[in-house]
């Protein structure tokens, strides 16, 4: 698999490092910082006759708060990095920089630096800097059996969303344009982020960045446990039925669709039963013990149950999808 | 002019961000953080037919280290976002980490993260991280009528090297090798930053990336200062003339050459006086009043005089020169 190949390369050649790589944040104690940083490029991650330069904005410095989120940290400083076509002109960088106050400025969080440089596609890179303010963050390692398994909000919209950009389908106006809004605005789930690493202490946590089953399949397998996940529990906007008709693709949304940016957490029982009175927060399965098989299970009310391993999550999840 | 164009845009869509807009590092005093962030794209900043993965890996950190040394900080982290297309294998992404972590280990900093994904071209963005160690980083703003302008080393070597590798020029090997090496392996000057730092409280500096002369105009634009250089000090090179014959083309490649990652400071005399005996860095110039031209100007032998303003650093200097 490319991903573990390439993951092993880069651990050992940067021996040192090896201990930082795995999660989507990196967190030094010492300085109580917690960084992360992602790139955007042009037809890999998005085309821009389906994203405005504005949202273009906005969602490049989402994706990297919702990485702070899923470490329960507080964002504090933004790095960006823009390159860009010689052909690109004023209004573009005007609208990406506006896209990029407002979300910024509901998010507390400042722009500090970055730099402007030429590219033949446009490719955004965005560093940023977060505190656990006096908390350790969250990682993928600290699931324990016991412990519930919860999602912050609905899953598969924003993939509909991206399947209404791509094939075009004729759908009713404001169902379009709410799917659409899921793609292209996403929602870093900051608050919900931190009030479960406050109530919960040491909670596993992750986003859905690349899907609700990439999430539980990292989190079983990097804490070494089970999961048990009842796909009635998950939560998903029920007017998916209205973009896509076939069940299972339905299905396949809601598991895999990726980029929702909605947190995956395990959490005990009682640290769950105080969250609900908080945030939106819904209980979708149990952790288990690992029994030498760390997978979650997916059980649907045909009694069909599905085992997310790496077969059926691809030959190449998470990361590093881009590459297939 | 398009550099002034889009910063002023990006100053007027962030506010807020003003006052850290302008340098190459950002420094948050409560944290006593150093920031910055630069890309590398595929057959814009590089080519792979002239520089190997392993040397592409380390060029990515040192320029980034580069920006730290202009702040006279000390380089603790660093975050790699990697993106390549799919036809890359196991062995480029092996050289260009064992080219990082070669660079890393020298200059005692830690890869702490970043992430890994697909792009047509190979698109390397490094966010650095530093401290000040109690000392307010050095900036562009701070040349005093008065002071001394210095510069860590040779200037032009770089652009020599770039030369040979584009031109294909038959030069003798040995010579071909070194400036070869100036151009794909630039040192940072981490040492001499922080030795300018410390003895001069506080200077103005920058690093030549974008030539010695960027880097005069830039220090005169932002501290309101004019300079005389005498162009005879200017350290280079000699065996540059091996390279390029016409004396003209010699001077074009040490003023505007760029990519050498020499610091340029001004300081008072006395700093000069004592940091000479501890690093290698050499008078060039001495700074001015501005009186409403806040220019540099290059003396020759020849009595001849050039002035570095907007005109003669091209229509789009700097940070920005890859647009044109």
């Amino acid at each position: 698999m490319k991903e573990d190949i390439f993951i092993n390369i880069i651990k050992e050649s940067l021996p040192e490092s090896a201990k930082y790589i795995g999660d989507d944040t990196a967190y030094i104690p010492e300085k109580d910082l917690i960084l992360t940083q992602d790139t955007m490029i042009e037809d890999v991650h998005f085309r821009t006759s389906t994203i405005t330069p504005y949202f273009l904005g906005r969602k490049s410095i989402a994706i990297n708060l919702s990485d702070i989120a899923a470490a329960g940290g507080v964002p504090e400083y933004i790095l960006i990095s823009l390159s860009m076509p010689k052909n690109i002109g004023e209004d573009f960088i005007k609208e990406f920089y506006k896209g990029v106050n407002s979300i910024c400025k509901e998010y507390k969080t400042l722009v500090v630096g970055g730099d402007l440089t030429g590219a033949e596609k446009i490719t955004v890179s965005v560093c940023a800097v977060g505190s656990g303010k006096g908390l350790t963050p969250a990682n993928r390692r600290s699931a324990n059996p016991g412990d519930v398994v919860v999602v912050t909000g609905n899953c598969g919209s924003s993939g509909a969303g991206l399947h209404i950009l791509e094939s075009k389908a004729k759908i009713p106006d404001e169902t379009s344009t709410k799917f659409i809004q899921s793609h292209i605005n996403p929602v870093p789930r900051i608050k919900e982020g931190r009030k479960i690493l406050q109530t919960a202490i040491t909670p596993a946590m992750m986003d859905t960045s690349d899907g609700l089953a990439d999430a539980l399949y990292k989190i079983c397998l990097s804490s070494n446990v089970s999961m048990e996940v009842d796909f009635d529990e998950i939560p998903y906007d029920s007017d998916i039925n209205l973009i896509v008709q076939n069940e299972n693709t339905v299905q396949n949304l809601v598991l895999f669709g990726g980029e929702d940016y909605e947190l995956i957490a395990t959490i005990p029982e009682k640290a769950y039963e105080k969250l609900k009175q908080e945030i939106f927060i819904k209980k979708i399965g149990i952790v288990k013990p690992a029994e030498n098989e760390p997978f979650a299970y997916i059980n649907f009310k045909t009694r069909q149950k599905i085992r997310l391993d790496e077969e059926i999550l691809g030959s190449s999840p998470g990361l590093f999808k881009h590459f297939e």
